[in-house]
């Protein structure tokens, strides 16, 4: 794909200074600009590289002042970094446009296929599955018996979503990420233990994006439940029913034990560790690391592992550095008292 | 499936009380009872539900005294619990009641397989590899060369088992988890690392679970051993050469280093990290996000980074969030002793 | 396979002593031995099995002297480790020598496919993708469009490599990673996110290994790049524009954010959470579980979470263990000051 200032300047409604038939094939970041590249000015940190990068053509502020003359072509709009944002998402979709359906897959006959779908070599789509409109499932996915897949929501390759699940619209999902395995449920038996059938489901709703190699546990009974836009980074283990309120975002490699709600806006940082039955409430923050053992209040902000106030675990964090010292003025203090004794005995 | 509340009473051998025709086809948690499903009331803690639910049949002890008249069918057991768990495992063996195999898959010439076994689509069963009766390898599985699984053994979506492993019987692996990757041996050379062979296995024994997206490394040379009973939560490490006691029990995002022996009946939080090396004597427990960085003695409770006593952890842990008053109490005693030195003086 | 003494003897460059005809079809640890196989003694705190072991052949230094006799035969070479070594090495490179193209397979017409290559069953080649020769890609793996495969790597069973991606020479990637999926970038919008479109890739370059289940994103634009000689194992999560420098090991479980670079021969232990925008100098260290919150100078050696420099780390961490000792300390010290102030007033 090549395309001229010109073109991308009507596409975004900029104005071209320069040559409106310079071409670009490529994205770039400014710094890394190469001839055929386009590139985007909006940090103005970065304004020195205007003028030395070898991109072709570079989207820019419609006001921005420069010093001197510059090499590529230019783009004037109103916001440089959302117009090149812009033309990111343009070329991703365009990217992952893909549709129909390969020749080895397998799709029981009593499965619901909508229309445009994409359906990859070697995926698997079960009894009574329903895949909306627009769903892209990439090779080697497998769409367990009745779960419904919603208009518009992709499968990268591999994902593996046990049966009855239920995906809503506009979900991403990426490679690896397991939906619907069994919640860890066990009961003492005879010295060992005893499995409890799990024999809920998970439900994820629209808008949600879940990264690569994430697992969420089935609820023993009922649902675990990912609320809508809800943000799930690479290698989170969610359990049985859990639920993530709207919004909240969870960075990699954190874990949410059984039955804890967790509710809307939250941030969580990466590796994370929650413990089953408390409430997240609304708007809490979590520093990475930190492992949260009772519930919060609202817009709490949390670090330590066990967590507590992010602004006294800070101070306490300051003081256990300086450990050795206030041993060490403890113990200079103890012989003083004890001198000052024996002077005064 | 639909049932009535006669069958189901016949099934427990338990009493009805109301009317027997009544009708379900699904299991749901008390308070969030529908009509058309069973729930049960075990728990004296949720007896108000009982009178408000919308189930159509309850399962009751059979002791339970009600105050007033309430609108599910009840069927009277001696513990309902026990009752509606049995339920819930008869539900869930029908639902995975999978055979036969698929048409689209690969299963070696060389490969022995049993009676009844269930082989979904695109499951690639390697030369010599040995598939015991009953066995399930849904679709997307590899089992490598050479690699036995058990009898009644269930490997989900996906899992990926390499070559000359050993798993037993009536053992679960959920979808994603690897079994017998290459251990992480790497040997200084040249300013830069040499691969160590891994020419060892994994052996899985009877009844043990192992979650979706775990991963256990076979041996450099012998094997990485998992025992009887043992249960594995998700997205767990385990390293070459370890070894894993009866009954043990870990929680998800654990990661076990090389050569490690944990023994029997042990309780391992979540995202606990334990060194190489090591030696976990039986019955030890570990708190979730602790990191162990020596062998433990018998039925020890430890946590913390690198972990201790429990106890004790939480004693210091208690003191480490008021250290900042602590340093303030020296400083003013500092102080203080000052002052009285100066009076003295 | 069965090779005798004096075949295993000729290979190493070794001297036989006892039996030349003597059989093995196997490897073991020397205290493992059993009739029929082949083991090492070469360290000394292992010397009293060579009386002991059944293992047919043993493999030792040319002037350990044994004081008496012994029934293996004995195979005297210069360095034994490394000469069993040599022996594991041959053995997993005749297991793993796999070639040609299974039935089952998807090949894009346009892609490139080099000589010799191993393409399992159920793996999908992408459009304009490229292998090289005597690459090695077991069943169920995925390469997107336009990724390139370099000569002699393997990715094994179901590794999931987007499009794009471009992935060195002697590479080894484990089951289950997976690598390309879009990082984790959102920009805030109307109450919820906008996902930040991520076009980059993953730049693998040669004699890299990945270890099961580790998932490193593309870049948002440019590319996540792991250099030579990089290893990484298992679970480890690897975020967008991260760069990790020649011959940096790092353990299991491992998280790195967005953008900071990792420079050369560092040691990164498991469980370690790296923040985002920071450079990791050449030779750090860092301790398992470790928190690394701000950029390090070369060769620090850092523990905690936060982390700080590991000496300190330690010391500090003796003195929380004793914090309850300290505290009561400074409740007598403030008893005893308040009695002096009493008996000086």
């Amino acid at each position: 794909m090549e395309f001229t200032a010109r073109q991308i300047a009507d596409l975004l409604g900029g104005l071209v200074e320069g040559d409106p038939e310079s071409r670009v094939s490529a994205l770039s970041k400014i710094e890394e600009g190469k001839p055929g590249s386009l590139s985007f000015l909006a940090n103005p940190a970065y304004t020195p590289h205007i003028y030395t990068t070898e991109a072709s053509i570079v989207i820019i502020g419609k006001d921005l002042k420069l010093e001197k003359a510059v090499s590529p072509t230019l783009i004037r709009v109103t916001d440089a970094y959302a117009s090149f944002a812009q033309l990111l998402e343009m070329y991703d979709t365009i990217r992952k446009n893909k549709s129909g359906i390969d020749s080895q897959v397998f799709i029981h006959p009593d499965a619901q296929i909508g229309k445009d779908v994409y359906i990859g070599s070697f995926a698997y789509i079960g009894k009574d599955a329903i895949l909306g409109d627009r769903a892209k499932v990439y090779p080697g996915c497998y769409v367990g018996e009745n779960t419904r897949i919603g208009n518009d929501t992709t499968l990268f390759a591999g994902v593996k979503v046990y049966s009855d699940c239920t995906i809503g619209q506009d979900v991403r999902i990426h490679a690896g990420a397991i939906i619907g395995s069994d919640g860890f449920g066990f009961a003492p038996a005879d010295g060992g233990y005893k499995k409890v059938a799990q024999i809920g489901n998970v439900i994820i709703e629209d808008h949600v994006e879940i990264g690569a190699g994430t697992t969420i546990d089935r609820a023993t009974l009922g649902s675990t439940i990912i609320r809508k836009g809800v943000k799930l980074d690479n290698l989170i283990q969610i359990a049985h029913n859990v639920e993530i309120g709207e919004h909240t975002v969870i960075a990699a490699q954190t874990g949410v034990a059984g039955s804890t709600h967790i509710g809307k806006n939250c941030m969580i940082g990466g590796q994370v560790g929650i413990v089953g039955h408390i409430k997240i409430a609304d708007g809490t923050r979590i520093a990475a690391q930190s492992g949260v053992g009772s519930s919060t209040s609202e817009n709490e902000i949390l670090q330590g592992s066990p967590a507590f106030p992010i602004g006294e675990f800070k101070r306490s964090y300051i003081h256990f550095r300086k450990l050795p010292g206030l041993e060490q003025e403890v113990r200079t203090l103890k012989q003083k008292l004890k001198d000052l004794g024996n002077e005064n005995s």
